[in-house]
């Protein structure tokens, strides 16, 4: 089958040909209908810090997909051939503490598909049958391709209590921008976008953002504080993971607030821990990944319920083929989903 | 000056001429501008059960206003003559172990405005100065009476964790009908409203509810059932204090799901707790008025967010002279919130 | 093999041969070495209208109970044979969406040991994989018997925020009585303990009670108010199932504090919810089983520690033939936890 | 009257004579008995950066006391002369949003005793009415001194939900050293202590720690992980402020566990965010003061239970002439609370 893959440590992710994947335990083969890219996947085409520690190639990339179930190991109980689904990346060991105590997104022994194990950016792609979330006929494959990372910003928006409270975004990736959507219909009295990129900040705009702000043209600081009557966001998303977007989130929460932590920063953070923590008594949350299953649950409802539109978030469709054309895309920062066919 | 009070220990309400409250100590004057009817004053006007436990006559009754401070103690100092302020009705002592741990609407020594001391059907009303909120100019004084009962409604809602989640709200009155409002641009993944009365059912629908069910004509906690897989409703708000909707509403929740009481029943109420609570894990919560301040600012920025249109649940206007076709109105069940001028 | 059993719908559990139970997949068979009774147990002896309701007979009646895994299941992967296990008396479906939101132990369709499917009162019984937990060869069997109970006191306890508070317990059988034990080496201020018995209150006094009250003789509700500065307790515990119990419960909350409701009613309950629920703010939380596995780790823990000493809970040592003799020291309530040796 | 102040931006703190405070509205005067010496002290005796951004000179030092109240102001109505009180040391403006919303203790324009007005070491003091907390006659004065920093580690303490987890506490100064007494009493299954200063330690295990670290001379983190089976510490409570420390502390958590910050470091601070905060989706909360006035009435109460045994705290005691030997003694860590009479 095609697929796309690291196969050396060096930057790019290039076409392989490969078998298709031999099932085991519990296991399920699906034949990609969409995949979509994540920030990750650019990380491991750059082949950056991060990448260099995690990947061992060969290793087919992508996690994010949605498609039909073509094959079934034989103790598969709860999916059929012909299925629809759409997949849960991380999978989870299934008897450690974490796993044993409803967090298995966390398990002490993940692996993470496309990372550890091989990934979707491919004709097919195996996974276990837990971690296949079923599909209604009627949602399109490309919506269901990026669930997963919808399923990001629902549990980081559901993380925090945002109800009647201002609420601050920093970073307007995709998974920022759904956390945009999401909050502007969950209670928040309003919702701030603040980005580098004016393009994204326009989508902010259409996914509801109430204000948006370019901080290499204004303090997105000194906005907020203005914005609150001195007082500070009463909830922070941090979804960027660059130093100073970190930096400045702690310094727009207000004393008592929330700062959620969800983008990734590439080394070591420096943080005025005692003005802009301690003395505030901030409340301070990582998030990664989504709850098993309980996000999916909610992300499910969200879809059916009509509340959030999606829609604007996928900006380019492309062929698996045009990865490099997908690369170059999300480094210039100018699109928002970009959703491959293969 | 012209007031409306309980004057014997029998049914009605009564116009009485009473002097001007004297101000001592931190209080200050206000001139009633608008006054609205709650549900409590109606129980008053009934002299049933718990009026007649809780009202000593004579008492001039009304708790929810608005109007202009004409007059201050020598020691007020947050307040002066011509601002414009709404009321909290709960007046605490500020010196018992609720309110000096945060929760001083539930203060041991409690004493509300209308039921223990004198209210607001009246041309003037004295309060201390710590329960006058401050209302911008631009807000109209009949909003402005009706931000305590709205307040009833976002401490009730955001004392739930309505996020993602299906919502069910028995009883469709005043506060009812701000919870149905307030959860629908909460969050919540849908509102269910129930009521016996169609009127209300047509409010609640224009308020935002997902769909309304009229209990008289079909099982609510079949329908709830039917609409969420056979799970329940996450959250279950009981507004409405009838024991058959409370016992409904603990039918109508789902394991480890929510409910608000809120609804004052007049007697003892029954419950069927081994399965409908305990088996459930369910988490209930009582309620009663508002987190001050914590509610009053919450209520302040949703007007500001313009999230929330009141506007529908105001449905009479009248003047304080008209009590005794308002108190008809409530017991028909065919209105809103009544908001009368003196 | 032996077994004792209800077999037919009338009161009494009689003792039968067996056959040994056929494993089916991921199941374990236990040779039972110390099986413990449970108020449970007794409903169903005496044949009351919750056993009617629930049981059918002919069913191997007991779920507490520890022993050795003789055989198992071909596709069991996480235990052997000679392993020393206790038991998780809930078998969770681990397809619903309480199973797949972290929340097994409120499974939609939950069976029990010993209630649904055979259980522990007898030489063997069989058990999914998932519900036996290893015991370490140091711990004595007994002790692994009434890890289950002693988990739904973990359970309770640590539903509540009892850290610096004030609480009391009503009921003092052997999930009460654990329930002392913990709260007092878990931050609890005080623990009064309330029974009818006074042997049971002598047992709480030895479990670590400060204050132990026969409520036959003198009144819960007013010797907690005046040990707490008229406040009431931070939070309740009702463990008994009783209807005065549970009343009393909420007459001695203070505002804003927490009940936990665990002991199971036979009936409807009457609740002056208006007063001793709404107008408190009181949280309620129903509580049942036990997390699964958070509990149980938790429980582990709690042995390891060496910080709770339950010798003292077990009070009675029998043989299993003697189940007769059990049931009546249950009826009189002159015991702690009975333990039977097949 | 007899003071000691910083009376130029240089190191050191001299004795002076001054007036005795003038009292104005709502503030009472305290004879001082006994104060006591916190860190925050020695930081302005050195006059680090801290204390150079913080302390305009001249200043009188010292906001750790109990004395007696010997004059009111004369519209003080909740204290009279003759009352012994201790002191909350933070002055709340009790107008703004985190005043009016239950958290004084993180107003926005608070003012600190000794740090922003003048403070306690000296013969008399004043301060408001509502920063005196009252003290049963039985309380020695020296207890009564140190209930303030006992408070902050009452709030770290409950602010973390330790029940049946294991804690590990960084830092051994006397908060640490309360923290690690309080964790120990409330519910934790291990308290592991960690300094570098085994004077320090030896008092940790005598305040309860089940186990202390030098970490000059073993690795916390992989001691911790040892001790947990792998998987870190449930609750970690950062006390010292070194920046060391706080990067122990949070490779020390284990994944979804909380970060309790309470130590202030002196500059920024570096941290590994992705790995060792967000991965592990781990909780913190930064921690000052102490809740007013819910941490007063828990601290009270464990002084009447008897659970905690403060008396190994104090380990000095000194005349307030000796200030300079208690700043060496503060320098060298040999010791637990210096207390001091003027």
């Amino acid at each position: 089958m095609k697929a796309f893959a690291k196969v050396r440590p060096e930057p790019g992710i290039v076409q392989i040909k490969a078998d298709v994947p031999k099932l085991t335990s519990h296991e399920v083969l699906v034949k990609v209908k969409v995949t979509s890219v994540c920030g990750t996947d650019y990380h491991i085409y750059r082949w950056d810090d991060w990448a260099r520690a995690h990947i061992k190639p060969p290793r087919i990339i992508g996690h994010e997909f949605a498609g039909e179930i073509v094959e079934t190991a034989p103790d598969v109980t709860t999916h059929k051939c012909g299925d629809l689904v759409a997949a849960e990346s991380h999978i989870a060991c299934g008897r450690c503490y974490q796993c044993r105590t409803g967090n298995s997104h966390i398990c002490e022994k993940l692996a993470i598909i496309g990372v550890d194990v091989d990934g979707s950016f491919a004709d097919y792609v195996k996974i276990p049958e837990q971690n296949a979330w079923p599909i209604p006929s009627e949602v399109p494959p490309e919506t269901a391709s990026i669930l997963e990372p919808l399923g990001n910003a629902v549990h980081a928006i559901f993380a925090a209590d945002i109800g009647g409270t201002d609420v601050s975004i920093f970073g307007c990736g995709p998974v920022g921008l759904s956390a945009v959507a999401l909050a502007s219909v969950s209670g928040a009295l309003s919702v701030t976008a603040i980005d580098i990129n004016d393009y994204r900040l326009r989508l902010a705009s259409r996914m509801g953002a109430s204000k948006v702000i370019n901080s290499r043209q204004r303090d997105p600081v000194a906005e907020i504080h203005k914005d609150t009557d001195g007082r500070g966001a009463g909830v922070v998303l941090e979804m960027s993971g660059n130093e100073a977007a970190i930096q400045d989130a702690f310094r727009a929460v207000r004393n008592g607030g929330t700062v959620i932590l969800f983008g990734l920063p590439s080394g070591q953070v420096r943080l005025n821990m005692a003005d802009d923590l301690i003395f505030k008594e901030a409340h301070v949350r990582g998030i990664v990944g989504r709850e098993i299953f309980k996000t999916w649950y909610k992300v499910d409802a969200l879809l059916n319920s009509g509340k959030v539109d999606l829609r604007p978030l996928i900006t380019h469709r492309m062929s698996l083929g045009q990865m490099d054309d997908a690369m170059k895309l999300i480094a210039s920062g100018e699109c928002g989903k970009i959703v491959l066919t293969p």
